[in-house]
């Protein structure tokens, strides 16, 4: 039994930790849903769905189009890149992160499961109020799925760089590109070795405002 | 102590069973921040930030703009509705969510604490994949902190439609908007009477994919 506070401080991305030769029992899957459909989605809709692959084939096509998304997340920074660290401690975190990434996207097709969380409606090029929305109605369950893997023995990653190429993606998984939206790309396989321990974060005062911005 | 089960199978969107006469202490507000900055984020990046609202002015000025907000939802329908339920139990389900947060538009200016939490960078109008990654970055950060909430004994919500006048709450609370993206807006008090239970939720069949979609 792993009580509330252990869990929010300890479910670490596994990347290099996952057991790559020993399956992921169904059963432990199915609970794992159960609890995440029990987060929280705008009006209750539960528009939600989770593509669940353990087929060899298919994992292979998903990785090889995560490992296309990766070199452009390295080649082109698509995203905001992390502020030049002035710490050397945070400058050798983000390299240990960095092969720990790439590492990941080497063995990506060798991870027993991968989770394809989804959601009903598309918000291509939508407002933050709708993106909000429709992120907020299936990431929460996204992240109590891999929540109750940790409680599980299972280690689990977010990932979304696969989402560069989300119509091949859907493709390969027969999802209905123009209905559902997919959300993310979740490893999950045994975890190796023992216990997680809480990571390096930024001071709190660095992130909490008191009733108004700075304050 | 809360099991990890219990803590996922048990965190509701408490809108009517908040004390509106009590204050929320801030060392308890800090566990729940600090918590949920254990929550991962794209490249580690940890671009978020709580603004923790508890000074009147600044929430009744919010609770205005959810107001309107709420208002735009109910008439516009703005966001996809859900399916006309066939079974008497889910109209009557719906009917009781509706209610209960038209009660929480009505008090929420009562609410002691209203939490924003923001993250640095904004995706309107853009691609899934950067919206993927940038909600995905702060939106398991903003669970984790109501399940540490949860664990404490306080109740919340997931809400967002505030964020249909995202800039002028922007105003209220000093962001600098063009910068900074909010990403929600959740009421934080004691929880008034005993425990919680789970969810009624749609069975785990239709919203689970073996290999592929419909597999």
């Amino acid at each position: 039994m792993t009580d509330a506070d252990t869990l929010l401080a300890t479910t670490r991305a596994v990347r290099r930790r996952l057991d790559l030769t020993r399956p992921v029992e169904r059963r432990l899957l199915e609970e794992c849903i159960a609890l995440a459909q029990q987060a929280p989605s705008g009006g209750n809709r539960q528009g939600w769905s989770f593509v669940v692959v353990t087929d060899r084939d298919r994992r292979a096509a998903l990785a090889e189009l995560y490992r296309r998304g990766w070199e452009r997340y390295v080649t082109e920074g698509i995203f905001e890149r992390p502020a030049r660290a002035a710490d050397p401690g945070a400058r050798a975190r983000q390299r240990r992160i960095t092969a720990s990434a790439r590492y990941l996207a080497d063995h990506l097709h060798e991870v027993p499961v991968l989770v394809v969380p989804c959601i009903t409606g598309r918000t291509d090029g939508g407002d933050v109020v709708v993106q909000a929305s429709q992120f907020g109605s299936v990431l929460p369950a996204v992240w109590s799925f891999m929540l109750a893997a940790r409680a599980r023995g299972l280690g689990t990653a977010w990932t979304t760089i696969h989402l560069f190429h989300e119509r091949e993606a859907a493709g390969v998984l027969g999802i209905p590109f123009d209905e559902v939206m997919q959300a993310a790309l979740i490893p999950v396989a045994h975890l190796v070795g023992e216990g997680l321990r809480p990571g390096h974060r930024r001071p709190l005062e660095d992130v909490v405002h008191w009733d108004r911005w700075g304050g």
